[in-house]
């Protein structure tokens, strides 16, 4: 039979029947509660009728003289579920209300009576909200029990869409806490560089005044200009590029179960974040403009900074073997910090110191020297940690020093043979020179087998 | 005919032949160089002739009154290789001397010079140090073309071992970065966000004294002592869990190219991890000791601190899927942060403000407070950014935030269960109820569609 002409005759045999509310779909919903495993579960401690009130009253209740519906409720079971009058309001304790709409999203799309209370959809006319809250689950089994209109044309919502975000194998928990089980070693060398972090690296890069260094930049020769938005871009990238780049170590340490180092390198992370809004607030605020700034990142700047840093970094992800520590470590703490940043840091006096200009700029490289000492201390430190524990692959890290310190020599070349002649005197000789000696003193610090 | 009978032949024709460094060795190395395309392409500018001298001098070269080897170079051709003279120092420009060992190892294993130059076992007589790291390449290719004594026997370990942590695919370079091509916009929430942490986020956890709280500590009574010792071992756990599980996410921000989110986000793990260092130092300090902390930890509590919260945050790794970064922010954000650590806060000072018992731990907690409130806003955020973009995801990010909330108050209820009367007159109706508020102030702030 046409479904359509069913409920058509049904509805001239009982003018109620096929309504939400009617008599037998009240009776259907107490014995779907009682036949629910789940209610008889979570509600077995739960001896309080409720009081459910329609508000507005729709005409249907009105036409019963009810104001809504009454669940009398024991031990897990649902022992009378009939339309409540209302003197049932004076003499039970839990009343809960909502309006006709509300109780029909509760009723029929899954949704939690929990949410409901608390963003005021249903109102708690009588008892504790606490006490509701402590048996959602009940309250939910509840719910879930109540007979749909539209029968099994609703998709369950609810079970299709709980596991928001949680639909693939469940992986990594913690095993235990170290905090919990031993303690932090507030000894090592880790937690001594976070104590000095926490002391020197709160320097503020808004704090620092650029307004001498806007004048001194309008003063500057064309060629001046150049060499100082060159070299600002440069340090732009870079500090964008280690505050990435760090990621993917800080994971593998955390990973590693080593929280002294981990809590450390939270330090050395927010110390590159605020190096990069340092730099970022010099170009806006004193260059005032950035166009094209990366058209000052020749070809071997950008194998560094743009391709090796990034992937021997986002190696880690995959494979946290000595070996790839190694060449992050190296590649980022050796070359780009101890090296590059060290030298390129120096240019900044070269140009400027003799002159007293830019005292902001200048102001705040001191600072981010001050920082980048402990992050390549701690840097020296991972990688002799490593190589403590690896002898076999001294031979390929010093391959790879090498291989690096060839990186950063040919990224020096690369800057100074954009001019014919370099404004304020720089010259190729001495920079390279400083570079090779950062590297130099960085690595008698290692504790490599020769 | 056996190699070994061979070369006792040989030895017996001429005594110098199969020396390392015999005549028709260095014949060889000459005609191997001219052989080198990599010599060829390398050294193409490079017109000064090299002087090796041996030191201290082996027999064998003080037999044929030699100090050592002399190489000149033109063009990226050997035109003449010889064993120098005493003369040959004074008359040319480039006079480098390592011992007979260290000649050995350039010259066989493929040792990088520019590393044995700065580590001292290479010495630079005479000459430019930066103009030979400056032709580091050049230099290799010249001491790889030296014939090996064992010939064919030496692997070349250059070759195998320059890769180290190298070894796969390379992945993930940067396609440009966000603040050399837009700069950064200060104006952005998170960017107020950071301008707040670098203020009031930089309170060092060392800085605080626990002088009164140990004595206070040693007159509480053996149950207060419990309670205080339970509370902190659910933070210590707390907060190492979260200085843990936030890195996916900062992660799965960082890879989004939401450059000032991250940087927000690093001040935000720096307070965790400063967190995790004050709940640690307070419980070695005034506790003074941790046994078995972990039993205080509840099956409730395990299952959201030990599982849920690490799975809902490592799940990022495979999937930044918006669903899942949902429910990586409602759990941590909503959850952890605005409902538990919010209520734990509260239970310190319900047991310790009124009659001004450990001021340290207070003065802490009041820091901590400040931190969380920037954290849950930003997670709020967060969480607005990615509801508005995907309404879709409303009804089902409704039901996790119930199951939260029930994780939540289970925990509570645990929490309280160990006691049959609550030391400092703690009940658990104020604190599930407590709970309950801040939840629902977090949820009101949500851009849900109801
Ligand atoms: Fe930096
Ligand atoms: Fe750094
Ligand atoms: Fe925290
Ligand atoms: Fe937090």
């Amino acid at each position: 039979m046409n479904p359509f002409k069913e409920y058509f005759i049904k509805g001239q045999q009982n003018k109620d029947e096929g309504h939400l509310f009617s008599d037998s779909w009240l009776q259907e919903w107490r014995k779907s509660i009682n036949k629910s495993e789940s209610y008889s579960k979570q509600a077995a401690a739960w001896n309080i009728p409720l009081i459910l009130l329609f508000k507005p009253l729709p005409d249907f209740f009105k036409s019963k003289n009810s104001v809504g519906i009454y669940l009398d409720l024991r031990s897990g079971t649902c022992t009378e579920l009939r339309y409540a009058v209302s003197d049932d309001i004076e003499t039970n304790c839990v009343v809960l209300s909502a309006s006709e709409k509300s109780w029909l999203q509760l009723l029929q799309s899954g949704k939690n009576p929990t949410l409901f209370l608390l963003n005021g959809k249903l109102k708690l006319e009588k008892g504790s909200k606490t006490l509701l809250v402590s048996n959602a689950g009940a309250a939910k089994a509840l719910l879930d029990a109540a007979p749909s209109n539209s029968g099994d044309q609703i998709p369950n919502v609810s079970e299709q869409e709980s596991n928001i975000g949680n639909n693939r194998p469940t992986s990594e928990p913690h095993e235990r806490f170290s905090t919990v089980t031993k303690g932090l070693d507030f000894e090592s060398f880790p937690m001594k560089l976070f104590q000095k972090a926490k002391i020197y690296g709160v320097w503020n890069p808004s704090d620092i005044s650029f307004e001498k260094d806007r004048s001194d930049w309008k003063n500057m020769s064309a060629d001046e200009q150049t060499i100082i938005m060159h070299l600002s871009s440069l340090f732009l990238a870079g500090e964008e590029a280690v505050t990435l780049d760090l990621l993917p170590l800080i994971r593998v340490i955390a990973k590693e179960g080593r929280i002294e180092e981990e809590i450390y390198i939270t330090s050395f992370l927010w110390e590159e974040a605020k190096h990069t809004e340092f730099f970022a607030r010099f170009v806006m605020e004193v260059i005032k403009t950035q166009p094209d700034a990366d058209r000052f990142h020749g070809p071997f700047y950008k194998k560094l900074f743009y391709e090796k840093l990034p992937q021997a970094l986002s190696a880690l992800d995959h494979d946290r073997s000595p070996a790839v520590q190694l060449r992050a470590s190296a590649t980022y703490n050796m070359i780009v910090e101890g090296t590059l940043a060290e030298t390129g840091y120096e240019a900044y006096y070269k140009m400027l110191d003799d002159h007293d200009l830019m005292p902001g700029l200048r102001e705040g490289v001191l600072k981010l020297k001050q920082d980048e000492s402990r992050h390549i201390a701690y840097g020296l430190w991972l990688i002799n940690r490593i190589l403590e524990e690896n002898e076999d692959l001294h031979p390929s890290f010093e391959n790879l020093l090498d291989e690096l310190l060839t990186d950063a020599t040919n990224i020096i070349h690369e800057i100074f043979d954009r001019y014919d002649t370099v404004p304020f005197g720089l010259e190729e000789e001495w920079f390279l020179d400083y570079a090779i000696k950062q590297f130099q003193h960085r690595m008698e610090k290692l504790k490599l087998n020769n």
